[in-house]
């Protein structure tokens, strides 16, 4: 852990944090904003909640990594903590405002974990969270259902088409399947928390903790291992529904049935085909209590369930290499870039008569901005790492008398701002061409904006688009009326635009992994 | 001081804090949309600090105040404290990335001080500041002439046109009316800070400080009220500039001839008249050193100087309402609603070869989104305080046997969101027509879609636009094609809009005070 060194100063950020700036910054901004505008046309209203919350508020959420919340130092007054996820605060919100009885929220903020900090691997003990929750009481998975759908906007808007798959299973069938197996009521939580590691180890491993670790009879081990080896979508719900025992189970026979509703409005909403009905999917947190899903993508996964020998290599490893592969946010699991579920008893625990129930996803903005960044650098698309999005830099040709036109730049700036532009100038009285052009290059501006002194007395000044080939018809910018700036300016930026840079989801489409 | 009581559960928010939801939520979002467009029009890069720092990079900052800030517990490791503004924390940045030689950065962000809050005043322990600033050495005001002309893109477009004031002043000219006043060097500070608080006192009472509490010589004081008094624009500036008295001062004549500059650069970028010249201006903050302003709005303004009836009133009370007056962000004065300067020695303070000078501004969000929301609720606009920005919501007439077409309402809500339309429709499987009206009415959703049997037999459905009188020739909708119901809405929806609302701007814009 590092100390102060004695009296000499420290100039950095806390253990575990960073500063966000230049592109990586305007690249997470774009990443916030798409999530954004799929949460709210679908009708999510924001809710911003202290970044810090009684210390009682948070007590007994979080089981053993209630060791990891940040307190703040009792300086008279309340004792308050910094908060570890955005769904407590928001079940105290819906304790504490009961008239409302159903809301779609959504939350966008920071939260804060003492772990140990991995900054290579991204993880942090400041990060941020992403989160869209649908509470009230409706009908049968109408709800999820549209989560998911929120899931597929999400990942398509971000470009990732044909690049993740929703994982999807349900606590009551997982809960059914162990029943009819024959696991013992207090051996459930293990023997689940075993099942879920199936996504980063092969079945012998895991039969090997359920039998040796976790003291399980091998022959149910084995008859777990029919059930929940099995992925698949509308075929793989056919035949459990056709399966007797399993359907002789109460918990089993709704979860099934649920399920089948699910599939029936996923279809609806023509997002089936992005699901894989997983069925060794449990999600470590305790508090679901229905469906439960996970997104995955081959860039987010860790070593794959069908490379068993990379497998053995890997687990020889000490613990501490294991804990790596963790994600930045501990509630994701390994290679999973979004995750959620329904969680009906939550909001109970602040006040039973405002019970609740609830269903929700939270996007892990931070691996989900490490990939989209690779894929980037990758495939040098440099357009999308800019680090401002400034369209027009405003520069003077010549003017030795005149000093560099520095009035006359500012007002062509007026015009273009007026006009919603995003325009900049030198802030030198006399800046030399090459050092205008050198800003307007480091910026990756696609405009140039070029007064002379002639063309201006004509009422004429120039428009180059940056880096235009040698021998191009325009290299050396066409001449335009200054009353006509605008309209020709905007029309080449939209074309501009048109042709390659608008949204991630442009920039991303075809780009391969 | 609200101390726990006993073992009772306290479901609240800590002092000082508060949730933000609903159509206030999406009322402040919209103006945090605002400002940073206009700062990513100026080339505006998103800077992102931790919400804690080291608690020595924040030490010997804020002078007193310092009592205000919150520190982190000892948990062992770093010791920290939640930052207390923003513009620490970027000249903390500046000094870390000292190869940075000049940026434009932004920061929209919460801030963190222990004040006595005062929540009908809207002053909170946490709250939201929105600075821009610009590192570097230019030419003289060029940079600042730029963040002026930000400040006034920012209020238009927030609809404030003709309601505000950018106060204009320059410590150097102060500094040499002080001088040239002859108030003596130990009293500069005392000095400054009473002619600071004529904007909520007059004369008389201000002279009576400087004379009787700071013991300053009348004759200077008289001296001083012939120049502090005045207010106003060029003409003001060019009778400063043939005072020779003032002008054999070196620093009211760098001071002047900087003025002189700014004002050419305000006129070139169209905000000169949005600008008063106020030699009273003096601003609290000790690292200023050139020029400083603050916008002030009759919506915001405290007690007029010019009613000193009312003025003594208010005097006559107890120091704790004077305070209640304060902002709640202490660094802007009081009817402020954005203000900054010039600081040329910050960056200094954390690594001296890292100096570089920087002008800014910061707005208080807290008060515009107040005063903002206040002119809304009494001009009724209830179209801008929704709780969220949907489009149409999906509704079925009939459909006993089928369910309530919820999978039909699915499949054209899938169809809404594909085209990026907002769209919600009812959770429940068969849901009545009363109560679907009632739910797109109170999230104010201008278009109902409406599906019937026979018309959905037809591959047709209904766009309703609500809330038309009685009468209108669409009172019961219009039937489409379902083929063409996308760019049939989408005319209707850019309609509109652009009929009403639109920007807030558009919304505000024509309203009185």
């Amino acid at each position: 852990m590092a100390k102060d060194k004695g009296s000499s100063f420290n100039l950095k950020t806390p253990k575990g944090t960073k500063d966000w700036s230049g592109s990586d910054a305007l690249l997470r901004d774009r990443i916030f904003t798409t999530i954004a505008n799929v949460f709210k046309r679908h009708g999510g209203t924001a809710l911003d909640t202290p970044v810090f919350e009684l210390r009682e508020i948070l007590a007994g959420k979080y089981g053993e990594d209630s060791k990891l919340i940040y307190d703040l130092k009792d300086q008279g007054g309340e004792i308050c903590s910094l908060r570890y996820d955005l769904t407590v605060p928001f079940a105290r919100w819906l304790a504490m405002n009961s008239d409302v009885r159903s809301i779609k929220r959504y939350h966008i903020a920071k939260v804060y974990r003492r772990d140990q900090p991995a900054i290579n691997k991204g993880r942090m003990r400041e990060f941020y969270q992403c989160d869209f929750d649908i509470a009230g009481t409706f009908d049968a998975m109408v709800p999820d259902a549209e989560i998911l759908r929120i899931v597929s906007e999400v990942f398509e808007e971000l470009g990732w088409t044909g690049r993740y798959t929703i994982k999807l299973n349900h606590r009551k069938i997982l809960d059914g399947v162990f029943a009819v197996c024959g696991v013992p009521e207090d051996k459930l939580r293990p023997i689940s928390s075993a099942v879920d590691k199936l996504d980063k180890m092969p079945w012998a491993d895991v039969r090997k903790e359920m039998v040796d670790q976790k003291g399980l009879d091998p022959e149910v081990a084995d008859r777990i291992e029919r059930y929940v080896m099995n992925k698949g979508s509308r075929e793989l719900l056919d035949s459990l529904l056709k399966d007797e025992t399993l359907n002789a189970n109460a918990s089993a026979k709704a979860g099934l049935e649920e399920m089948s509703l699910m599939m029936d409005y996923l279809e609806a909403f023509g997002v089936l085909d992005k699901i894989s009905f997983d069925m060794s999917l449990a999600r470590g947190l305790d508090y679901y209590t229905g469906v439960i899903y996970e997104v995955v993508t081959e860039g987010s996964a860790g070593v794959q369930a069908d490379a068993p020998e990379a497998q053995k290599a890997k687990k020889g490893k000490a613990k501490a290499s294991e804990d790596d592969d963790r994600s930045n946010d501990p509630t994701l699991g390994v290679g999973s870039v979004a995750a959620g579920g329904r969680y009906d008893n939550l909001v109970g625990m602040f006040l039973p008569k405002a019970q609740i129930p609830c269903v929700g996803i939270s996007f892990g903005v931070d691996r989900i901005f490490s990939i989209t960044k690779a894929r980037i650098e990758r495939e040098q698309k440099s357009n999308a790492l800019r680090n401002s999005e400034v369209d027009a830099y405003v520069m003077a040709f010549g003017g030795k008398g005149f000093g560099g036109m520095l009035k006359e730049r500012m007002e062509i700036c007026q015009k273009l701002w007026s006009a919603g532009i995003k325009a900049e100038f030198s802030y030198k009285l006399k800046p030399k061409l090459p050092q205008q052009f050198k800003a307007a290059e480091q910026g990756a501006i696609p405009f140039g904006i070029i007064l002379g002194e002639e063309e201006l007395a004509a009422g004429k000044c120039r428009i180059k688009e940056m880096g235009l080939p040698e021998g191009h018809a325009e290299k050396e910018g066409v001449e335009v009326e200054i009353a006509s700036l605008v309209p020709e300016l905007q029309t080449r930026l939209a074309k501009k635009q048109e042709g390659a840079v608008s949204s991630l989801a442009a920039q991303l489409q075809g780009a391969s992994v």
